[in-house]
């Protein structure tokens, strides 16, 4: 097991439903020296990718790509989930369903802070379904740019967003798959990555 | 004028409605390199403070509280402005109006992560009216912590929330001070701190 496997036996807890609760270190409390490894990792296995901007979700991708982002030594843009009346002009937009709060958002990027020539790196915490990742590619894509890379803290290897993700070609890097879940013993199966 | 002044000063625009658009650096693209020189900025101002916890609100205090918490050493909690089905168990609550989205939220935090003994810093971008940080402030308080400072990127000084929370007695330390802008020429004039 990897230092995020570890953490995620550690503290992560398993709910009905296939939740997995991690939010004592990832996505409500956050380990920023966890996000440092993580940072660390990504750089290791996007070292090639000539990365220039990573881009994120709000609100929990945020943190991780913030602090992964000191790594790459680039900035961050993260996608907003509602028009807010301080964003003006033009932005590249994308539907985008979400699986924790069942409803479907508009995710918007403004122009001004991607466009043709952007090698994006993509940073979020979770992967499932792919929503919010295909959301995020979308928008890559209208900007003219290019997705270099894909880093996931953990993703559901038992919903079809990573397979449909790596079946386009696309260098995803998740540092967790968890396979399998059980809320009654608490029990987590991990992967091979 | 300090760095984030310069910064503002450069890259700021001013709107009508005294909106300060600040999204290339600070709130939707982020300079990473920035947040680190705020960190530093404000380690040296709480220096005797013996912070053990960072406070923030999503979305756009995120970025910049994991950035500084690594100059503290310390966790960052975020407080989140809707129920999501993956917090269970027992919260927090606060009620916050927005100036920017024009509605009332409710942000919760979950009582596992800030409890007696707490020594809290709270971090965000912007400081107006002071409704978020208000609301921050009393859940620090329902969660028998102590606001040990509050660190505030951008202070509107023609607002009343500074104020308020200064003569409350709380060591607030606010990186730029906007006393005034003007939409027309674009100038912004900052306040002494």
């Amino acid at each position: 097991m990897n230092f995020l496997e570890e953490r995620i036996q550690k503290d992560g807890i398993v709910k009905e439903g296939n939740v997995l609760k991690v939010d004592s270190f990832l996505n409500h409390q956050m380990d920023i020296a966890l996000f440092k490894q993580m940072g660390e990792e990504w750089k290791k296995r996007f070292a090639d990718a000539n990365i220039n901007k990573i881009l994120t979700i709000e609100a929990s991708g945020i943190g991780i790509a913030c602090v992964v982002a000191e790594f790459f030594q680039v900035p961050v843009v993260f996608a907003k989930k509602s028009k807010s009346i301080n964003i003006e002009g033009e932005m590249y937009i994308a539907e985008v369903e979400s699986f924790t709060h069942r409803c479907k958002n508009q995710v918007i990027v403004s122009k001004a802070f991607l466009g043709p020539g952007d090698r994006v790196l993509i940073i979020d915490d979770f992967l499932a379904n792919g929503c919010a990742l295909q959301g995020l590619i979308s928008i890559v894509s209208q900007a003219g740019a290019s997705v270099e890379g894909i880093g996931i803290a953990i993703e559901k290897g038992f919903q079809s967003g990573g397979r449909v993700i790596r079946n386009l070609g696309y260098h995803l890097e998740s540092l967790a798959i968890v396979d399998a879940m059980d809320a009654k013993t608490g029990k987590i199966t991990f992967g091979k990555q």
